[in-house]
């Protein structure tokens, strides 16, 4: 199940220490101008290297290679196949790892399903393998912006720190990507830095949450029942390495609030259209959007590998000591942020063209 | 998009007053034992009449009426066709409704999609279209029970009123089902009711969560790295009316903990095989199961159709007022708990049978 | 696997003696004209007894309950439910085949699939099964009527005794479904006629051919490059019963032909548009419409129960001899002429909705 | 539409004169022994020179690269990737194609299509297309080698020369690939031979038939009733570029023939266990295998490009004249031979893996 999707399709291969990681896109429409240079700066987004004090040890110099599907930079309308060869693998370094299961990966379930598995890196368990969803997503973007849409993603909680200003006071905007934590919010984001560092100091990890806003769609994209936009978001997100928990519009925060406090009234607004004064709903009613924003947001938990020493056992039940090893990442925000920010793409563009078979 | 599944595959049918709802079960292995009866006691679960000091308007005697895929107690391998008749349908009851679009309901979204609607009892919007899934539910149950695979679900918070206890001290069974707000903590059980009792006298809705917990499953279902089980079970879950958040594991509380304290040391039971000592990966990893027990939690909102007058607009933006009605329910809850306990059932056992496929 | 379709999606369910079949058609789109009074008109045109001569046994008067999807006499974009009654079953008729393996049907195969099956009447393996089709295709059909597009299917041979006259020479329309083989050649209706009695005579069954013909279809349609839509139409074609070929175009005939006698040289139109002299590609060039009307045939097996005494064997091993059986139907035509006709008629819909999403 | 299959599935993408071809093969099963050199020995068999007396003009050194899903000789169960370097392109060579639509190509089609094509050696739908699908196929055919599974095919027919022996008389293995035909009996292959060669000296081409064999398939494959075997098989094969027909069992021949010939009488081979006297079915009845060889064919029509001078038109309507080009192959056979033997192989796995979830 290695395909997302159903017009805008995306499907992915690749371990973390193979030769390269690769997806084909199928069902990108016709017509799309496409900027492949754009393509690699989006995935810089995505590079180790932003988490204070320390550099992930990997340098991933990611270059996606198109092998098809754009011509004279035009999308044609037939898939677009890409390759990210993986160039800094030093495969000897996992050597100890073959018969280990390390807690809280992947290592055991992938063994205990399919009874064999590369284990340098963590393998196709990698979150390695979400840099060809930044490809999709960066075909996705631009097709949306060519229909008015625009997705955006950010940080806006690691461990307990937030960002406590209302949405429509943020600049969600091309501009969150310049800020370091990319988080909206200036001074939410030094704090958030501050907190990685300290516990990147502890040796330790921490979780956090990724926003997405998703702004300019009609009314009437998603497909109830099991279509509803909602659940096409979920089934993108959850997808994501890490993540534990989705929600949208008021969410889990929603389940203590009584109706009264909840309902979105209508009104008209200033070109004649209608819209609603609130919008707890998050943009979504019966799985079909209302035409205010979708926001949503994913949940990701503490990364498990940490700076010390773990025990754990082996293939064979017998306790095995891992060192520790210092260069992991702290925190999955921010590199996760261009995942939910790409993942949304995908799904919401999915959606608007599922939608255009709605009517005779 | 009416069809949820891969291999083991639901498709419904049916607006809220129109004559019946329909589904299709595909997939259903053969030989496994049925009794249509049973069937029915579940779907009673669903019924209305729980809520303390109200009933839902509407009676709905909901009796399943199966088509195919059945003979002489037995599943066929062949698809099971089903109707649920809609009884009590009053449809004049909603004539003032034909060109009124009620605040936080489907009304407007799917005026918006499709250009014309069933505007009778909220049409296929309806939180009744959810009956057809107990049907594809308890078949699904009845499958997995013949692999040793239990599923359960239970109100874990109504409101801010929610369970305190661990979760290996509660009963965790059919008892459930016994309870009045299908709690299986009989304090909190209690505190429930008293606050859905006061919150209807206040003319007002809560929300709430329900928990579900997956027992039983082997190491090694969920196919990565886009049908995570995780992935799986939230487009089902999120599928639901009303639902408006997922998480499993620590999900959203586990946003703010440090990984020293997340991670699940590996450990050999007394039986010899692998486990884990703790599980706040809820029974996941790298999105396969690990032999724990899977479990996760359903955000719901609170229902949108207050006791009280509303003020909204009708389809040329027009102000409307609509009256007070008053036999509503108050909580999605209890009355979601057997959706949510089908709606995993059936993506569990679409994972359980793709497993099959993993080996040569 | 029984759901056919990506956009537009039938979905089947049912035995031939169980209570009903019922089906769902998802994706069907919204604002559709429908008379389901013409939907019975439709579904009488595969009704028994249009053999000279004979009658099949069974009487069914075919009535279709439609359950969802509907409101008003216009489609909703909602998924239309719906059932059939099966209203002349004998199961008693039946049960001298429970442990019985007729040859050349069903009864091994589905015993040897499922370990269990419905011995009634060919139970799922009938061809009553295709009765569904026909309330999907009156949809489909209604839907391409409103795009300007037409479907037509008529029997072109039985037997030995063939239409000889060239494809724009014939009245293809509505008035086929006016003759008794449901031939637009009188003289060869005719002969079709006597040899089909002659058949009876003899207790012997006979085989045929089917074609089809898609006009007004644009250039455009069809998804390379597994979803040519030659692909989508040899799936849907091949899923009917008694089906064991499918071309299109020259087809089998053109095996033998030079390239030089078969291309179709391109042309401007009395309109200014491009379009071809000939015709021989079947109206399809790189699994996409040129414009032309498509053009293909379906095959026909004689049907496997003779009016003799059969001998075979049981689940056992045993030799059993079947005594003749008087009123099956002689040839699977005329009967089968609207199952293909519908199934044309869904792929048709599913590639013309499926092409909406092509462009930006 | 660029994915076939749904467990085992296969997704390309890929212009002719792109920089490479690009497959993702997902759900193959975990471990399969594969051995990589022999895939480049089996993607051999379509490259061009086979023609005697020409050779194509393109030297395709085909060689696979494969990414993923293979670790130490065996398949891990996660997605291979792979690639296929175009070496030999020469854009420049097809500038003047960039406005003209050629015959019986798809240059019209595609344009019509997306508005844009890429013009170069036929793009996409360039039967270079088809390379991809012999990964696949090796793939699939290393996984059902493992259990018990042959596939084969061969040239049966080019232009009128055919064989004329009973299928069982032929030796039906790998020693196929040995003749310069594709075809097991010597004295159709030398006629086959001189036949092409003399079609070559007339600037001609001609069409053919290509047979495939797929022994020691259990019964019970196949998911009726829209995923019956031979619906699947119609599906893969018709999405072969050229082919205009496929048949199984009796086919096309069939349908001339009475009832009281074509039966399959029922017997118990020498091993006790159930089997069928002859096998005019072709081993499918009601769309499951019955445990005799499956046997479908596969109709080329001649391929459109002649060695000769081309009147046509250009994308405004003018008519060009295309010079002749010398070295295109004659017919599509040999070549196309491993092409429909992958195909088969292909849906044959994926029927295989979807037999496994019938049963509970």
């Amino acid at each position: 199940m290695n395909t997302f999707g159903n017009i805008f399709r995306l499907t992915t291969a690749g371990e973390s220490h193979g030769p390269a990681l690769t997806g084909i896109i199928d069902g990108m429409p016709a017509g799309v101008l496409v900027d492949i240079e754009s393509i690699d700066r989006f995935m810089a987004r995505r590079a180790p290297g932003r988490q204070p004090g320390i550099t992930s040890q990997r340098k991933e110099a990611d270059h996606v290679r198109i092998l098809s599907g754009v011509f004279e930079g035009m999308t044609l309308g037939t898939p677009i196949g890409f390759t990210i060869d993986n160039t800094d693998c030093r495969p000897a370094d996992y050597e100890h790892l073959r018969h280990t299961f390390r807690p809280s990966h992947a290592d055991y379930t992938y063994t205990a399903k399919y009874g064999v598995r590369d284990h340098r890196g963590g393998g196709r368990a990698s979150a390695r393998e979400t840099a060809t969803r930044l490809v999709a997503g960066a075909f996705a973007l631009a097709a949306l912006h060519q229909l008015g849409i625009s997705v955006w993603a950010f940080s806006s909680q690691i461990g307990n720190v937030k960002i406590n200003r209302p949405l429509d006071e943020l600049d969600i905007s091309e501009s969150i990507y310049e800020t370091s934590m990319y988080c909206p919010d200036a001074e939410t984001n030094r704090r958030m830095e501050s907190l990685v560092r300290r516990t990147h100091e502890a040796g330790d990890t921490v979780g956090g949450i990724v926003t997405c806003v998703i702004q300019g769609l009609p009314a009437g994209i998603g497909e109830p029942v099991f279509g509803k936009f909602q659940s096409m978001l979920a089934s993108a997100i959850m997808s994501i390495n890490a993540v534990k928990g989705f929600d949208y519009g008021m969410g889990f925060d929603g389940v203590s609030r009584f109706g009264s406090e909840m309902n979105d009234p209508f009104a008209i607004d200033t070109n004649g259209r209608i819209t609603t004064v609130t919008n707890h709903s998050g943009g979504i009613q019966g799985g079909i959007t209302n035409g205010r924003a979708v926001v949503f947001r994913a949940a990701f938990k503490p990364i498990a590998t940490l700076m010390r020493e773990i025990r754990t056992i082996d293939d064979r039940g017998n306790t095995v000591v891992l060192p520790a090893r210092g260069r992991h990442d702290v925190c999955a925000l921010p590199r996760a942020v261009p995942v939910v920010h790409s993942m949304a793409a995908i799904a919401t563009l999915d959606a608007v063209l599922m939608h255009r078979c709605s009517h005779i």
